[in-house]
């Protein structure tokens, strides 16, 4: 039997129990013995719970705890959560998250840490929920160089573009109606602008190119500022408008950005549809390979975590997890990638198209007849900084949108 | 260093050398020291390309030698591969491999053959190509109860829908230009009557549920019968026709089949085009997830190969895969599964509606203009038994063809 610890009985600390609970017997039988939780930690008590006799307030008793050889740390944050992971690893046990920040942060130290002790610090919960990207990335994609990481890596802003998409409806309806669902937080900020999503990718990238990919250093934009005509226009072309979190390496280049993007029809990211996450990955060998599911959500999530824990059992603590050096990778500035824009402008085509070509090169324009008094058009491929001095020269956009290239 | 033997110097044997050339310092990095090639056993010599040096024509050198710790059978069909594998993990050494056939018919015995000998028998690349499947539903997907595993598994078979799709063609032009392609074989049977699709479904369900589930119990029906008006019809309705190979938990009963089936446009299969593969997961906590990617093809098959042999050398021949056991698993009769249907008959819609609704139930009909003498409609959902009764009842239908439940 393997005893272990759950710091933290909140949305996935409680999905964990359920799921130890539910699927038992087939647990059981994967991980070759018992999986049994000694201890929750949580600074509440919760009465009538069935949980509540296993319910701690003090750390100490469960890093303290021989029997104890894995701790589930589900309660999100940097602190308290760094301190524990730490005292845990050292303390021999291995530990397993579903914490982005604390791994985006924290993660190649952990893993150095997890590695010196002989133990495991596994986090495939921490992206993309239940979908399983962090062990193919680790062990399954290994004969590829990875050259590109892009995904929908959260459930809330692709709820409200698929809502947009879908009803016509504006952003602040979108998310009204997100937050009413409990899609959405109170406080949209970190997932709205990007944030939630950026951690996602440095993870990854990290990952996926052996370095720590500093989040702080990943160009951000939310979706914000999409609008219903944004959405228009992305119809009119038979394309569709999602958050994606990418990395990329071109040439000598390594660029990560979140930003709102155009996806094209034949794109497998175009149908991933409302709280659905997915992971594009291209491979020198494998070429393209695609990974969907359920992004976030007690359930799904918690199963990401208690597959970890039965690998940690399975693998008797033999350190499984390849790590990323603390080294930092430098990012590319980018201001030097190149993509194709689309473009909002007030006027008419007639009257202005000389001008943007002029300045711009040839477009494709688009007109839509229900948007009087503006038009769209499609650029050619460019740098960021090339569309940057060419807006400058034009003056003011309604908006622009950047286009995947695949 | 660790010393590897390749067993066929084919498409996907040559491909497991150009991947460990091509990545070769990436892949030392992440499996911790550099795999080599030391011999290839083919039946041909290779005058003039490098690998000649390494060709030996006698397995008796590759067995008895001790440096070899890894062994990649590629050479597919059951024998020598059979005897060569049962061999190697005897004389300790792992197996990855890419045949399907093999791992089909003799998997349950070859993986406990490597458990008692405390080396791996892999097999990612038998199922799906390059996509990782058999290690997330080994490793990552532990916490879950699978309960339905339905891949598009056959890239010949989807190419050749695909272009009946998006051209109209029939069945033997589109099979043509596969051929012309090289997409297909000169002899397609083995893709086009679904054989191919059913050892791969036969594997994927042995590991899901856990015992050995036989090809030849499970019901295989190919897409030769697929006409152009088929097609024509599941455009009408916004629908797809696919080639699915699908076990599915249902109360007690696992049913298995092979088939071609509507899908609909909320299906995340729809948009699974061309020669790619992918294959939809439901776990009871995880819920939908999916994996897509190129599903045969030399680099993306030989990357699969040499993940695992990348996973071998870092899990220093512990016994990392799950078995299953070699107790079979009792498929139940297709016959009382439930599914809509989408049928064809002769006729005008106004004089053979009554007549149908007093056989059938309730349908809705769908008439194309294009198509006289003929209209098509759609069952409620009923066991593929009953539906035998009521076509025995009807008479001579044109054609009929499942509908997927998601």
């Amino acid at each position: 039997m393997i005893q272990i610890a759950v710091l933290g009985y909140g949305t996935v600390g409680s999905g964990v129990v359920e799921v130890l609970n539910t699927n038992k017997d087939t647990i059981a039988k994967k991980a070759g013995e018992e999986i049994q939780v000694k201890y929750v930690l949580d600074l509440r008590d919760f009465p009538g719970d069935p949980i509540q006799e296993k319910v701690v307030h003090d750390f100490e008793i469960i890093v303290n705890d021989p029997t104890i050889r894995v701790v589930a740390e589900v309660m999100g944050g940097v602190e308290p959560a760094y301190t524990f992971t730490k005292r845990a690893l050292l303390a021999g046990k291995s530990v397993c998250t579903s914490n982005k920040e604390l791994v985006a942060r924290h993660g190649a130290e952990l893993l150095k840490i997890a590695k010196e002790n002989h133990v495991n610090y596994l986090f495939e919960a921490s992206c993309g929920g239940g979908i399983p990207i962090i062990r193919p990335l680790n062990s399954s994609l290994t004969g590829d160089q990875i050259d590109e990481i892009t995904g929908i890596l959260n459930g809330t802003t692709n709820y409200i573009l698929t809502k947009m998409i879908q009803e016509g409806s504006e952003f602040d309806e979108a998310l009204k109606e997100a937050q009413e669902k409990g899609y959405a937080e109170r406080n949209p900020e970190a997932d709205v602008e990007g944030h939630d999503a950026c951690r996602k990718i440095a993870i990854l990238s990290s990952l996926a190119f052996g370095k720590q990919v500093n989040f702080e250093d990943v160009y951000t934009e939310g979706i914000t500022k999409i609008s219903a005509s944004d959405i228009k226009y992305a119809k009119a072309m038979d394309d569709s408008i999602k958050l994606l979190a990418s990395s990329k390496r071109v040439g000598d280049d390594v660029y990560a950005m979140v930003s709102p993007v155009l996806v094209g029809k034949e794109d497998p990211l175009f149908s991933v549809n409302g709280v659905f996450n997915a992971i594009f990955v291209h491979g020198n060998m494998l070429g393209d390979a695609m990974f969907y599911g359920s992004g976030a959500g007690k359930l799904p999530t918690a199963s990401a975590v208690v597959g970890d824990i039965v690998d940690e059992a399975k693998s008797g603590s033999r350190n499984v997890m390849a790590s990323w050096s603390e080294e930092k990778l430098d990012l590319s500035d980018i201001k030097t990638s190149r993509k194709k824009f689309f473009v909002r402008v007030y006027g008419e085509l007639e009257k202005e198209l000389e001008k943007i070509e002029a300045i711009f090169g040839p477009v494709e324009p688009i007109v839509l007849e229900e948007l009087a008094g503006e038009f769209g058009f499609v650029t050619e491929e460019m740098t960021e900084a090339e569309f940057e001095e060419k807006e400058r020269k034009y003056g003011t956009l309604i908006s622009r949108i950047r286009i995947r290239n695949l």
